[in-house]
């Protein structure tokens, strides 16, 4: 394992001026694009100790020698490779040198996977976050800082363009999922912008090799379809950030209409609205019942339905979710 | 050149149900969703004697023996492949035999595009269009219809998300465009549909070569990218028919904000809006000022500037379009 260097710049002042203005653009990006102010905040950040989550330890540690918060760390060890007690040591080594607590926990994820009967990933992220969860609860952290980059999102959108996902969802994971506590400060930064960023600090990270499993859809969209892309227009992060700062706009103005969303709509209030409004408020009150996505097409339908007043009609939808044409209004319901 | 069959059925009533219903589709689709009633119109298909237009052509046909509209249509010999004489000949035997009436035009597209300095697509394509909107003018048609489907609108929305579009042009391509009178109405069918109903009814077709020539940013999206992107969705074209069926819904949705757009806007009108609103005004005040697509990222930037009230901040946009803020409201000008 790649040894630490002897000496790490202390400080956001002790930065050539090119990385601590690296470091402020994550800072603001969080600041006012996320909306959220970090002082006084307690700030776990996930550490798998690949690049990405590493360049994110650094840049918050930096910034937060500036602005005052507390930034921690957790390592979760999946025990999927015979290497992963090493990242987990490298985790708390880089952690011990810049003054981070760190917490390392240990999950058997393949024996998880078989239990639960899903994939190696899934069962990983399914860990990972129950972890992060129960942290935050334990102790008390405000956020759980993750690493994912400009090139994850590409490969988000395009996984979310393939898989048919509607509009804002198309634009991409947020930057704030307020319900699990989640930020993620680099979204916008391209990945080579963060590997030259811990380069020229000479810190090594740990490569996880199952980024190149072809198994994988996302390795296949990452490897193979994105070079394609990248190859009709290099700027293609460029276009990714900005579909995805429209999509967050967007989404917050759908949010105040979806606001009101409940479990009857009545017809006056559906009659007020456009089509185009009336899909966001249905996917709303569909959303409040629980797990499951909605399909566009099925709120399609059961606009058409509710149009065409053709009362008793009812609509299945994942999650065990049902919507009804009634005589007055919409219902909403759930059998959890 | 393969020659047309002994017969081809003469009405929708002899087409085995199978296809008259697929017929019917189409023209449920041009009333339904592009909101138009043929009756009493006069139709010009652009028939290159691809499958596409083809297929076209023969469900128009069929169509209008039942809704009473009139069929033309126009072929453009681009004199760019020695064969293209072939296809005019094809294109007028194909309307001698439905009783269609048949204009074949001539453009040297190579010289077109020497003299314009532009790739021979773009030319062809200028070339096609500028007759199109001659023909409506001179022979009194109301719509052009063109042959765009399915595969051609997946291959849209990718080249838009590529190029960075915003949304809902991410969407894809119109299927009525009324300032040039445009509509297509096999949007939402799959070509493989098309190839099957041609090939039912015994009507060859020509094949365009250029369609395989990767040094068009079209063709290697077609033959490169867009095939590992049906392998991990087979079913991508529902993704791209329901994205388009969203798009449609949230344009139309902003088209009302849009209808009140003009060259000045009033600081009072644009702070009753979401930023949403503005940015979607602002986007429809440019292009009323005349061509040249307006960047999202400037829009964004033109927004913060109206926020912060940079009064006397100018923003450039293509076309020789300015926005200005101004003390009490933001200004939108061209230079032409």
């Amino acid at each position: 394992m790649a040894a630490l260097p002897a000496d790490i710049p202390p400080t956001l002042q002790d930065l050539l001026p090119k990385w601590a203005h690296f470091c402020l653009y994550a800072g603001r990006f969080v600041e006012e694009e996320l909306g959220i102010d970090l002082t006084g905040r307690r700030v776990l950040v996930g550490l798998s100790g690949g690049v990405d989550s590493t360049a994110l330890l650094l840049v918050l540690h930096y910034l937060s020698s500036r602005a005052d918060f507390t930034v921690g760390a957790v390592h979760l060890d999946h025990q999927l490779r015979p290497e992963s007690a090493d990242d987990a040591t490298f985790a708390r080594a880089l952690c011990e040198r810049l003054g981070i607590d760190c917490e390392v926990e240990t999950r058997d994820v393949a024996r998880l996977a078989e239990e639960r009967g899903v994939g190696l990933e899934e069962a990983g992220r399914e860990a990972r976050y129950a972890l992060y969860a129960e942290l935050r609860e334990s102790g008390g952290w405000d956020f759980i800082a993750l690493g994912h980059q400009l090139d994850d999102l590409s490969e988000d959108v395009l996984m979310r363009l393939i898989r048919g996902t509607g509009w804002p969802g198309l634009s991409g994971m947020a930057g704030h999922d307020p319900a699990r506590g989640l930020i993620r400060p680099l979204l916008l930064i391209p990945k080579s912008t963060l590997k030259a960023f811990v380069t020229h600090l000479g810190v090594p990270w740990r490569e996880d090799a199952s980024n190149a499993d072809p198994a994988m859809t996302r390795n296949r969209v990452r490897n193979e379809i994105l070079p394609l892309i990248e190859k009709e227009n290099p700027a293609f992060w460029q276009s990714v950030a900005r579909l995805w700062r429209l999509g967050r706009v967007e989404q917050a103005f759908w949010a105040v209409l979806e606001s009101e969303a409940c479990e009857i709509l009545d017809n006056s209030r559906l009659e007020s609205l456009h089509k185009a409004q009336r899909l966001h408020l249905y996917k709303a009150c569909l959303d409040r019942l629980g797990p499951g996505q909605a399909l566009a097409d099925t709120l399609f339908k059961l606009d058409e339905a509710w149009r065409d007043r053709r009362v008793g009609a009812v609509f299945q939808f994942p999650g065990d979710k049902t919507a009804s044409v009634g005589s007055g209004n919409m219902v909403f319901a759930s059998k959890h």
